[in-house]
């Protein structure tokens, strides 16, 4: 873990994340009237700014992929570090609900993951993990519960996605649960996963920008994150993606794939 | 609003959520794959116990009523002061998430909402009011979002009921709106609505512990809580009932009648 690095990204995410509370102190009765569509669009923007302004000014060779004004071609891989970022991941929550966003930050070197950092800002919850040291919570090792049983697990994803059966027997892998959670955030669901207060997050498609953290958390971690049908997944590809449980990644393929789970 | 029983109840609810933590603090693999049900059902009970306790020690002459052995015929209203607790809201997330959990108690006073408290532990976030003096966040007045149509909010209920429809037109009432969202504790989903992070909570079944608080500070910030069809609610009776923002009841209630939002 490059100390100096980190040290510095947790002072960005740490300004950023003052920053976007900053308006949500104020009445924001009149501004969801008539601006919630330009506060978030005004926010997003501002932060991603920030945060390429600060990594370009200490770091100016390394590539940076954004979620506004991306250019992904210069994402190819093998082509020293790679910052993505999220600026707002759960913009919805973010102007309706004032909480349940994060501000996301993966970095890759020579295409291979090598850190991440989710922070949950209302919460002041800073999840990050460099490949070789862990990953932490606040500076604390997280130690994920462990799920060994899809029956035994809670899982998430849109609503919308089970209410309407989006993705083939995913109605059915809600049923084989405890039940369903969703926060409208896919950092924040993929953290559930990985901490274990869900079995598995399935979502319809993602972009590198609400992958890559949870991504390379992940595979510090040594959780598997495929295809629902168990293929491995270039983050560049938007695409559905499941993150599971070690212990019930199989099960949720088999379910998702056939309906049923044989014992 | 009477100081010295708010205090009180304040120092029981932080010394009952200390409690709770304690146990969460410790490895749980063992406990969850032994003996979760065991962990819940006793902490479950200690909870009720300890505050069940407080109660009878200072208020005597007041009547109780617990999620355990809980006798409702006492509950027959007009009768002076009565209590209402539930010891762990959402025992689910308690065991399996180690959050999102909430200690809920209500007092009502010859049949009439007076107080109600909803103490989010693990956030440490205690929402509470009392009638005439408004509905407060650990000191702070709640000043909730405005919600003016359910086309611009947020829906959520449990995700099994979404799925598969088990209250006619629930899942319309999803389509309608920006999207679900699903906390599992019934407690955190109501303090949702009434701080505008949701524009309705419908739940198939509360019971009075469940019921309670969310009912006093519903009728402190004038939010309508009633059964999905707008008839009135009873709280010792469970069944199908709507917490929604003031502005869109009446658009709930008729999808949920109809199917459809004519405008």
């Amino acid at each position: 873990m490059e100390m100096h690095m980190h040290a510095q990204i947790l002072e960005w995410l740490t300004t950023a994340g003052e920053r976007l509370k900053a308006p949500l102190r104020q009445d924001l009765t009149v501004a969801e009237k008539t601006s919630a569509k330009d506060l978030v669009t005004e926010m997003d923007h501002q932060t991603e700014e920030y945060l390429l302004g600060k990594i370009h000014q200490y770091y100016p060779d390394h590539h940076t992929i954004g979620e506004e004004g991306s250019d992904r071609s210069k994402a190819s891989h093998d082509c020293g570090y790679l910052w993505i970022i999220d600026p707002i991941d759960g913009t919805m929550n973010f102007v309706k609900q004032k909480d349940h966003f994060a501000i996301v930050l993966a970095i890759y070197k020579d295409g291979q993951p090598l850190a991440g950092y989710i922070y949950n800002v209302m919460r002041d919850h800073c999840y990050y993990g460099w490949v070789g040291a862990g990953v932490f919570l606040n500076g604390e090792p997280v130690v994920p519960l462990e799920i060994s049983d899809i029956r035994q697990g809670l899982v998430s994803g849109n609503m919308d996605m089970y209410a309407h059966e989006k993705y083939p027997n995913c109605r059915k892998l809600l049923d084989y649960s405890l039940g369903g959670r969703y926060n409208g955030s896919g950092a924040l669901s993929i953290l559930d996963v990985l901490t274990g207060r869900t079995a598995v997050y399935l979502s319809l498609g993602l972009e590198p920008w609400d992958l890559g953290a949870g991504h390379v958390l992940a595979e510090i971690l040594g959780f598997p994150m495929t295809r629902p049908d168990g293929s491995s997944v270039d983050i560049f590809h938007k695409g559905p993606v499941i993150f599971a449980q070690p212990a019930v990644h199989q099960q949720v393929i088999e379910i998702l794939k056939s309906g049923e789970l044989n014992d």
